[in-house]
């Protein structure tokens, strides 16, 4: 008999986990301490990352090819000074050391300690490998549940949530963080392809959900299926809160289309966890700064640019302390800080969300276009039918044209082009070419209904 | 401030829980006490279930009108002497008390406590609910962990999962044994839908499975896959061990399938948790009777039949004393007791495992059918392709018919029919009609790529 090996709660302390991050009254408190106070929090937990980095063979590279030593990472004040690295770096690390490649630094335990594992598209088409300590599994879990209750999620909730299970952390992730950190009940649903729509609308008349989760362009679709069953969203069922990844245009739109439902936004990917979330006052997202340290970023030289300037979020987890350390992890998402006093009197740094991607961006004669956002422009158009995909082109000349084709309840209607394309122009501040489609003609494109977050742009200048 | 509400953490006492349901070492010793021993611990355990199911309405209700008051119940002995329930009552609880049902007896609390809410089939096409408190959530976590554990399962495995996710109890559950309660890495590739199944090989031999866990229908059909990719199930994919709800024959296939893994069946349903597994002998499944209490019941009178005799599992988990307890749940999966001593010398009772379902039972001219017993039944053929569709009909005169349509790598040649029809008759013990058809030609009936239990039987009578 030697079956005795540690297992996932042997790794947690949970009175330290409470006490290091907290929820509830608890935090309320702790987000109005002062700067001072907040950064010796941090100050002590970045000291635990670094610890833990050296044993990790990942940033032993990574730091040791940019010349740092031991000893060199005195502090916070010395994080601007390190290298960034992002999802390619992790896909070169898998090539390295495969399958699970060495930034967790499975080599620094006698043993392999209780471990999960996710995968996420990486850049290269092979998927991308997260994997999580038992104790950093959990503060996440508890940053994001506490975030909800912060938001105004209460015990009695009823939560539909639509992020996807299978091999994909959304799913997990939030279904730990509601089940383990509120009260509510948890509807699991998933992805439309794990639960059809309609069985979706279904589950929630059912169990009377009173708050959605998930991704923006997929609650909205979900509304327009309760209609279609003639159920009127928001009364039929009684959604009051939905809160997900979504910039301002989506949440007036999807409040909108579930009946004034009260909307929320909040940022992280995988390999971080929630980074920050708008809180009560919905003015700016704050950084959870118990748990992350967030730059914003200059996309070239890596340094912090000054407030209100858009940049990079380079994220370092306070919290990732035990296996996979993320200390400047740049997700290329590009957002700004956000200036002035809340209104909450919270200390937390808040930004402003996700203002597009870095890498994703389109360059068309001069201008950044982030693809993402036309949608929500073109929402203030009554006969804007939601969807839409966009094309960038280059023709024989050299000249790049940027295609909007949008979905219309009048798809014949030149006016309505023209419409749209007034609007776009005066937005984005260039003039794009506007496509009508019929209602549901760009699901092929965006694949909107087997996608968490659709497809919405196609470039087709490099063919 | 008055958000403090207690979470899913606050009802576990992970030192209680590990005193009275073992893992590793410990559950070892504890199999091998006395039938004395173990019988005190189930009667300190069941004294509470019974406490607690005098709260809930549901419960009072059951034994109210079968004129049972409040101390008639002492012990275990009186068991027997309760009545059963099953999915249709609960199904009643739901239509009675929308949406939750009145079985959880959230009635009782002042505010509902954290609970896990699942959906599974239901009996009448609606979904039943399934409702677990924290506790018991755990519980049901550590016993199936264990008993991959003593199964053989070790901290450096890969697990790969096809059980599905969704609103599903399945994934949700195994994931958390395996990641909870082992130190295997955990693959929650879920079902052929959630991740396609060449998506899943390609997961297997890109991470080294080592074990599988999940249907046994899907498993087999994940080696077809893998083999045409041009892989070798159990080389290029280093599975060694697979463990589900499979019977011996199943297991004869599978484990060929996969180039000799070892194979392990287990048996629970999504009200009970796990129930009974078997262990490293291989030798008939072991009721983890600390926490499980399984009488093996007369389908009529549901009394217990004698040792040796097949009836209805009736199934009393004494872990669930949180929540929604479950004393006398009829599954109506039919077992029998296995008689004689274990030589691993464990003094749990032991059973032969699922043998097929009383309600879904055809009997055709006297004898009863399981229909799912039929693939394992031809599984004894080389030229049987492993999957199979049954039918039931009834001619004008009032007999009834039972087809058999078997896919085969022959499906032209009538002396293979013939073979098909003799194996049939000699182990079901009548003649029933053989029709082959083409590799794939039963996927459309059966629904194998869509459904986790695939349907096995069309019965045409009551058209």
């Amino acid at each position: 008999m030697t079956d005795t090996h540690r297992t996932y709660w042997d790794e947690i302390d949970f009175a330290q986990m409470a006490a290091e991050h907290t929820i509830g009254d608890a935090f309320q408190v702790f987000a109005r301490k002062s700067r001072d106070e907040i950064r010796a929090h941090q100050e002590r937990l970045f000291a635990r990352c670094v610890a833990r980095a050296w044993q990790v063979p990942f940033y032993q590279r990574l730091w040791g090819e940019a010349g740092i030593a031991r000893g060199d990472i005195r502090g916070l004040d010395d994080l601007p000074t390190l290298p960034v690295f992002d999802k390619s770096d992790i896909m070169a690390s898998l090539e390295r050391a495969p399958p699970f490649g060495d930034f967790a630094g499975f080599e620094s335990h006698a043993q392999r300690p209780p471990v999960i594992l996710h995968t996420t598209s990486g850049t290269t088409g092979k998927p991308q490998v997260l994997l999580f300590g038992a104790k950093s599994r959990e503060v996440q879990a508890l940053m994001l549940g506490r975030l909800y209750r912060w938001q105004g999620l209460r015990p009695d909730d009823v939560v539909h949530s639509v992020y996807g299970h299978g091999m994909i952390n959304g799913g997990h992730y939030v279904r730990e963080a509601v089940t383990h950190w509120t009260s509510a009940i948890f509807l699991s649903a998933g992805t439309g392809i794990e639960t059809r729509s309609a069985q979706q609308v279904e589950l929630m008349k059912t169990f009377g959900a009173t708050v959605i989760v998930g991704f923006a362009d997929y609650i909205k679709k979900l509304a327009e299926v309760a209609r279609e069953q003639g159920l009127v969203p928001g009364v039929d069922i009684p959604v009051r809160m939905i809160t997900g990844h979504m910039g301002r245009e989506d949440q007036d739109a999807i409040s909108e289309a579930w009946g004034g439902a009260v909307c929320f936004d909040w940022y992280g990917v995988g390999d971080t966890g929630i980074v920050a979330g708008e809180g009560p006052d919905r003015d700016g997202l704050y950084v959870m700064e118990d748990a992350q340290v967030l730059e914003v970023c200059d996309l070239d030289t890596h340094r912090p640019v000054a407030a209100g300037e858009t940049g990079d979020m380079v994220v370092t987890c306070l919290y990732k302390d035990d296996l996979y350390p993320i200390i400047r992890f740049n997700t290329h998402d590009v957002t700004q800080v956000k200036t002035g006093r809340s209104a909450l009197d919270v200390n937390f740094t808040r930004i402003e969300g996700f203002l597009g991607r870095s890498d994703n961006m389109v360059k068309i004669r001069g201008i950044n276009i982030f693809p993402q956002g036309i949608g929500p422009m073109l929402d203030e158009h009554p006969a804007f039918a939601k969807e839409f995909i966009c094309k960038a082109r280059r023709d024989a000349q050299g000249r790049d044209s940027f295609i909007v084709v949008a979905e219309a309840t009048a798809p014949a209607d030149p006016a309505l082009a023209k419409a749209f394309g007034e609007i776009l122009k005066r937005k984005i501040g260039i003039e794009v070419e506007v496509e009508l489609a019929a209602k549901g003609a760009t699901a092929s494109l965006t694949q909107i209904e087997v996608r968490q977050k659709p497809i919405r742009l196609i470039d087709e200048r490099y063919g």
